[in-house]
C-alpha cells in the first residue's frame, strides 16, 4: 500500500511514484506502449516508451490482459491533452497478478449479463461514477443531520412487528419465535424522538414486494429523521430545506462524475425553495387533466408520479392524502379528517417519489381505535402506544430513499445501478 | 418546534425562551417550584416562583406528573451552583401532555423489567448518555475512514452464502429461493476494494448465536474497511491508528458524558501507540503462565481474553493463529503456514476482542482448496473466487464491532445498553 494515488496526483508532479493497480486498456505504436492504468481513484495514461524500461518489462507490458494489477513506476508529468491533465512517464513496471481473459469488455453486454458479473461491473467507468455519487450523498445527508442538531440514534433491523402490514415482510425463524426484517424505522423513532428530541435512523430497510419495476429494490437504504414538538407545516420545510441542501452538495462535490454518466445537471441545479405543494385533490385534479385515469381517493402509482412531475421544474410536495390509504400512524388534518397530515415529495422529470413523511397521530385513544380499524395486533404495538401514555407530544417525520434519489440525481433509467449489489425479485446474486 | 434547546442555553442568557420538553422531577417548598426539564439534548432547572405566574400554572405544576410533556417559557440565567451553569426563571408554564404513572421510578428496578420498558428506559440518564458517546463513536469510525481515502460501499444484508460457517446464520425464505443475513459485509469488500483501492462498509450484521454472555447480541454494527495493495503489518498499523483515532475523539467529545457513566478515563487516556504486538505462541504461553487451561491450538475463549488483556495498560494485537481455527479466506503466514496472518485486537481491563482482520488469500488455486477444505459450497463463492481470476491483488481489511466498543469506552459490563434496542437469544421486545 502507498498513498500515491491517481486523484491526487496533481501533487506530485515531476516526481518519482509507483502506482498500484489494474491495467484498463492498452493501445501500442510500436515503440511505445500507452496504459490506462486505475488504481480505484482514477484512471492515469502511462507512456511507456522501449528505451526506458528493460526489454523485460517492455515484453511484460506488451502481452498484459486487460485487468491484470499492475506496480508502475515513473514520473509524472503534467499534459494538457489528458482528460486529467497528467500522465505518467514510466521507468519501472511490473504485472502482480495476470488476469484471466477478461468477461467484460468494451463491447455491449446485456443487463442480465451484467447483473450476474456484478463484481466485477462495478470497476467499470459508470458505475464507478454512480457508486462515487452514492457515497457523497450519503455522507451529505449524514453531515445534513449530525450540523442540524439531530442524534443517530439506531433502530432495529430485527422485529416483532409489522410498520405497515405484512404482504410485503420478509419473515424469519428467530429461536423457535418468529421475526420481520423491518421495512421503516419509525416507530422505533417516535421513541427515541421523545428521549432525544431530534433524532435520525439511516439503514437497510426490506420490502418483500412482488414487483418487477424499475423503481423497487428489496434491500435499499432510507433515512428517517423524527422530530418532537414538530407539527405537520414545520416537517415539510425541514423536508425541502434538506434535499436543497444534499443535491447542492453532491452537485459541488461529484461535478466529474455526473459528467461520467452524461446527467443533465440543470434540472438539479433548479432545485430550489420553495418547492410546489399540491393538496392531494390538487393533484388529482391535475393529474385528470392531464390524461390519468386515478380514482379519487386512491394511492399514486407510478405512473402518476411521472405525469404529475414532468408538469414541474422542481421537487413538489403532495400533503394530505385520503387518511384511507395511509398508514394507522398518521394524525388526521384536524381541518378535515379525510385527509391524513401525510406527504410524500415527488422529485422531477418523472422520478417520483423520494420522501415520505407526515405527522403522526399522538392520543392514546384515537391511535388505539386506528390499529384496530387497521386489523393489527394490538399487543405487537403495546410499546408503540406506551409513548401516548407517558408524556404524548406531537411529532413528525419523514423518510428518504437512498437508491431512488440517487436514481434521479444520476439521471438513472432504473434503480438496480444505484447499490453495489442490488436485491430484486429473483435477484440475490452475486 | 424551537431551536432553543438546552444544550446551546449558554448562547441565551438574559432572554425570554420556550423550552419544549418532559418533566423529569420535582420537588417543591411552599411559594416555589424547582423543575427539572429535560429536552432530549440535556436537563435545566426551572424555578417557578408562585408570585411570578397565575395561579392555575402554579397548581398545574404543582399536581404535573413525572414524565408530562410541557412547555415553559422564562428567562435564562446563568447560576454557578447549577450543574450545567444556567437555570430558568418561569414566567408561564403549560402541560402538553399529562402522564399516567411512570413505571420507571428513581428507585431500583431489576434489568428484565428495564429491558421489557427499552423504549422508556431510553430516556434515562445514564442510557442517554450511552447512547450519545454511540453516536460520537459512529462519527468519528466515519470520518476516520472518510478523511484517509476509504470511499464508503454498502454491502448487501441478504447475501446468498455464509462467510464464516452457517451454523450461527439466519435464514430467511426469498421468493421460493433462501438467503440469508449477513455476518459480514467482508468477502463483498473485496470485491469493491478492487473497484475502488481503498473502501469500508458500516452496517448492521448478524449472528444467530445460541450464547447468553454479556458480550453477544444477535444484531450489531459492524464497520469493516478494505485495502488493496495492503499487506498484514501495514493492515495492523492502520487498526492501531484507526482505534487510537477514534478514543480520542471520544474522549474530546463525550468527557461529560463519561463522568454521568462514571467512567474512569485513565485507562483511555493510555490508548497510544505502539500497542504490545504478540505472536499467539507468545500469548498462549503468557495465558498459561496466568492460569488459563488453554489448549495449545485453540482458539480464544472470552475468558482468555479477559485474562491476557488484564496484564497490559493498552490495546493489545495478537497475531498469527492457527490457521486450522481461522476462516477459510485467511492468507497463511509464508514464514510458517501452520499459522493465518490474521489479527484479533483486544481491548484493556478485560475487555476483549473489539477488532478481528488479517490478510486475505490471493490466490486462485489456495482459495479453492481452502474453500474445499471447509466443506464449502464452491458454486456460492463462484463470485468471490473470480476476484482471483481478473488482477489478483494482495489485500487486507478488519472489522470493528460497534458495541464491544462502546461497551468498553462506557465502561460496562454488558454489551445490552450500547444498542437502542438490543436483540439477544429469546430477546426481541420491544
Amino acid at each position: 500500500m502507498d498513498d500515491v494515488r491517481i486523484e491526487t496526483i496533481q501533487d506530485r508532479v515531476g516526481q518519482v511514484v509507483t502506482l498500484r493497480g489494474w491495467l484498463a486498456a492498452r493501445r501500442s505504436s510500436g515503440k511505445i506502449h500507452f496504459l490506462q492504468v486505475r488504481d480505484g481513484t482514477g484512471v492515469i495514461q502511462c507512456v511507456m516508451v522501449r528505451s526506458q524500461v528493460s526489454d523485460d518489462e517492455f515484453q511484460a507490458a506488451d502481452h498484459c490482459p486487460q485487468e491484470s494489477s499492475v506496480e508502475v513506476g515513473g514520473t509524472v508529468r503534467a499534459d494538457p491533452r489528458s482528460p486529467i491533465g497528467y500522465e505518467v512517464d514510466v521507468t519501472s513496471f511490473r504485472v502482480v497478478h495476470e488476469s484471466e481473459p477478461y468477461p467484460i469488455t468494451p463491447k455491449e453486454h446485456g443487463t442480465a449479463f451484467l447483473m450476474e458479473h456484478r463484481h466485477l461491473w462495478i470497476r467499470s467507468r459508470r458505475q464507478h461514477a454512480i457508486l462515487r455519487v452514492r457515497a457523497s450523498l450519503i455522507k451529505a445527508i449524514r453531515d445534513y443531520f449530525d450540523s442540524h442538531g439531530f442524534l443517530l440514534v439506531d433502530t432495529p433491523i430485527l422485529t416483532p412487528a409489522a410498520c405497515e402490514g405484512t404482504t410485503t415482510l420478509f419473515e424469519l425463524g428467530y429461536f423457535g419465535d418468529r421475526a420481520f426484517l423491518t421495512q421503516s424505522g419509525q416507530l422505533y423513532n417516535e421513541a427515541t424522538a421523545a428521549a432525544f428530541g431530534k433524532v435520525y435512523c439511516f439503514g437497510p430497510t426490506f420490502r418483500a414486494e412482488k414487483s418487477k419495476t424499475r423503481r423497487h429494490l428489496t434491500e435499499f437504504w432510507m433515512v428517517e429523521p423524527e422530530m418532537a414538538f414538530c407539527d405537520f407545516e414545520q416537517n415539510m420545510a425541514v423536508a425541502e430545506d434538506f434535499l436543497v441542501s444534499i443535491v447542492a452538495r453532491v452537485l459541488d462535490e461529484r461535478r466529474r462524475e455526473l459528467e461520467v454518466l452524461e446527467r443533465d445537471t440543470r434540472p438539479l441545479e433548479a432545485v430550489r425553495k420553495p418547492f410546489p405543494r399540491l393538496h392531494y385533490e390538487e393533484a388529482v385534479r391535475l393529474l385528470h387533466e392531464n390524461g390519468s385515469d386515478l380514482q379519487s381517493g386512491d394511492d399514486f402509482g407510478g405512473d402518476d408520479e411521472t405525469i404529475l412531475t414532468r408538469l414541474f421544474d422542481r421537487p413538489i410536495m403532495v400533503h394530505r392524502f385520503p387518511a384511507a390509504v395511509k398508514a394507522f400512524y398518521m394524525k388526521r388534518d384536524p381541518d378535515d379528517p379525510r385527509y391524513a397530515l401525510g406527504v410524500d415529495v415527488l422529485a422531477p422529470e418523472g422520478y417520483g417519489e423520494v420522501i415520505g413523511g407526515g405527522q403522526r397521530e399522538d392520543d392514546l385513544e384515537t391511535l388505539r381505535a386506528a390499529i384496530r380499524a387497521h386489523g393489527l395486533p394490538e399487543e405487537a404495538f403495546r410499546w408503540y402506544v406506551d409513548l401516548r401514555r407517558y408524556g404524548s407530544f406531537p411529532h413528525s417525520g419523514f423518510g428518504l430513499g437512498v437508491e431512488r434519489t440517487l436514481a434521479w440525481i444520476c439521471g438513472l433509467p432504473h434503480v438496480r445501478e444505484t447499490i453495489p449489489f442490488p436485491r430484486m425479485l429473483e435477484k440475490i446474486w452475486p
